[in-house]
């Protein structure tokens, strides 16, 4: 590990620091200008990322410690990011509950035997901490290498998970997955019950070893109505939230096209609501009751135009982001691995400029 | 063809015959239940469809008057639909206009030379009428075979086009697309423009031969923020709704993901705007300013669950529609390929019975 003033300790006489500024700003506090962090900042847009998972499978990389932990660094040192977020993978936590589960290149999750009934559902075993033993050792890892940087754990949510597994992998419409909410609810409930329970697991893992924060992801909750995700997965969302208990770390929650969404994601038990690039930070606060801070929302997109054009959103979104009760700036998704990094560690500065 | 009592003219001594129910309730006229038809009613679902295609390219089927008659009245002769569409592909009139694109089986269309310049653009010719004769041509067929049953004229609208042009294909981000959009402004309403007209023409020839209708789909224009769809997109589709004329058929304009859009896509010219299943269809008519008859909006995936679940769906969605200043039930998106076509004429047998 090469040593960097970014990610150093504070000397043992330095008055006591502050809380860090992403902490601050989840918990609404004022702050002069939003930290920023951008999902999946670890990952293929690095050089450095590519070079180091050369021959190596995505699954085995997310279960190896020093590679989990050298991963995650890499975008703390190169970009001057205020957070990091344990690099890992969704399906993680149902590989190590024993379901068989590879992620092929090109393709993503491909599930061996997609569940579709109940006998599917009840062979499911729970997770169990001592499963994920390599997961607490990179986090615990990757706290004291970080110092005050703070570090976000990651989960997949009972939802999204439950897509991959029905579908068989990834899909356009989910409409298995729909197929089997509305069909067979008994078996949807008892499936997203027992997710939950795998989520709640793994990010209870990760903050007990030490994560600042967590953000659950439910990439795919966009693509159900607000009646659906009412009845069918908020109920599992809060679970997993519920699990972390009153006096937890700050916890996000995000998903892509959520616009209708969102306010139920925020009663779902989130303390910061992720937000995409299609609604305006300040309107998207006001949706969740204007009392809950927000994260994001650069249009990954966008960071493929030319630097005048980004220079301008991050102007406006920062912006739009002071109207509402907190901040995180982020990007609306994560970062397309054909963005030039140059470009993140300039929106990196300007952030901090504002 | 076989002769069918649901697509024959009435006998000529029958009294004259009220407007089809299509087109009663797209200018927001009382009926006794919704007009219904399905976006890709015509297609992989239907095994005679299957059959017909097979062994003939996409692109060559939608050229051909006799395939393209026979396979759009295939489902108004199965389902019962009181409305036909168009069978067709959004690049047909860009392949017309002389582009060179493939339609590849299991990937989409797929473009030669992708758009990234100023000179790429001034090489795209407009579409002369006489470039489509058999698009002409299926469409007065299709008047003739359909009798009292609305034929709707299809097209695709600029920024979906533009969106495959610049892409070269497909894209889950379109983050090529929008790059050029904001960091090459001219070139993109340069190109959007010519598209425009490319739509224009297209969509004015099947008025022209006969269509009682037109959508104009612009199928990934939810990808879009409200405040960049007003800028870069709106002025171009209003183009193409602008070129029908003041007295022309009624307008329908659809896209995917567009709850943050409906109000703007109502602003381009639409008579009637469509709603996905993301949105109850009351909220929608509302949004949308409450005088503008909706679309829709029964998710496709749900067509895979039980008839209880089916049942129970478009019950909802006739009453949510009955909030609305008009109603026209469809899906919220295309029939997908693995739909049971018994499930869809029970859709439309239950929708008449309501």
């Amino acid at each position: 590990m090469t040593p960097d003033q970014a990610i150093s300790n504070p000397p043992a006489a330095a008055p006591p620091e502050p809380e860090p500024l992403l902490l601050r700003a989840a918990k609404g506090e004022q702050v002069d200008h939003p930290p920023v962090w951008f999902m999946r900042q670890a990952g293929r847009s690095l050089p450095e990322y590519r070079e180091l998972r050369a021959g190596t499978r995505m699954l085995e990389a997310c279960r190896t410690p020093d590679l989990v932990t050298e991963i995650t660094l890499q975008p703390v040192r190169r970009h001057g990011v205020d957070a990091a977020i344990l690099f890992s993978d969704i399906v993680v936590p149902l590989v190590a509950a024993g379901l068989d589960i590879e992620i092929v290149p090109g393709t993503g999750p491909v599930v061996a035997s997609p569940i579709s009934d109940a006998a599917d559902v009840s062979k499911i075993r729970g997770l169990d901490p001592a499963d994920i033993e390599d997961i607490a050792v990179a986090v615990r890892q990757l706290v004291a290498e970080l110092g005050d940087v703070p570090l976000i754990g990651f989960a997949g949510a009972p939802y999204t998970l439950a897509s991959y597994l029905i579908e068989g992998g990834p899909s356009k419409d989910h409409a298995r997955t729909k197929a089997l909410m509305h069909s067979r609810p008994d078996v949807w409930h008892a499936l997203l019950g027992k997710l939950a329970l795998i989520s709640a697991v793994f990010v209870r893992v990760q903050v007990d070893a030490g994560a600042s924060a967590i953000q659950l992801f439910d990439s795919w909750a966009g693509g159900l109505s607000a009646a659906d995700y009412a009845e069918f997965v908020l109920p599992h969302s809060q679970g997993v939230f519920a699990a972390l208990g009153p006096a937890a770390v700050p916890a996000i929650h995000f998903g892509v096209g959520t616009g209708e969404l969102l306010d139920l994601m925020r009663r779902a038990g989130a303390n910061v609501v992720g937000v995409d690039w299609r609604i305006p930070l300040d309107v998207a606060a006001e949706r969740i009751g204007g009392r809950t801070p927000v994260q994001g929302n650069l249009d990954p997109a966008l960071l493929l135009a030319d630097w005048p054009v980004v220079e301008a959103a991050v102007r406006r979104i920062v912006a739009e982001g002071r109207r509402a009760p907190g901040h995180i700036f982020n990007l609306g998704h994560g970062v397309l691995p054909e963005t030039d990094p140059g470009v993140l560690t300039r929106v990196v500065e300007l952030v901090h400029s504002l």
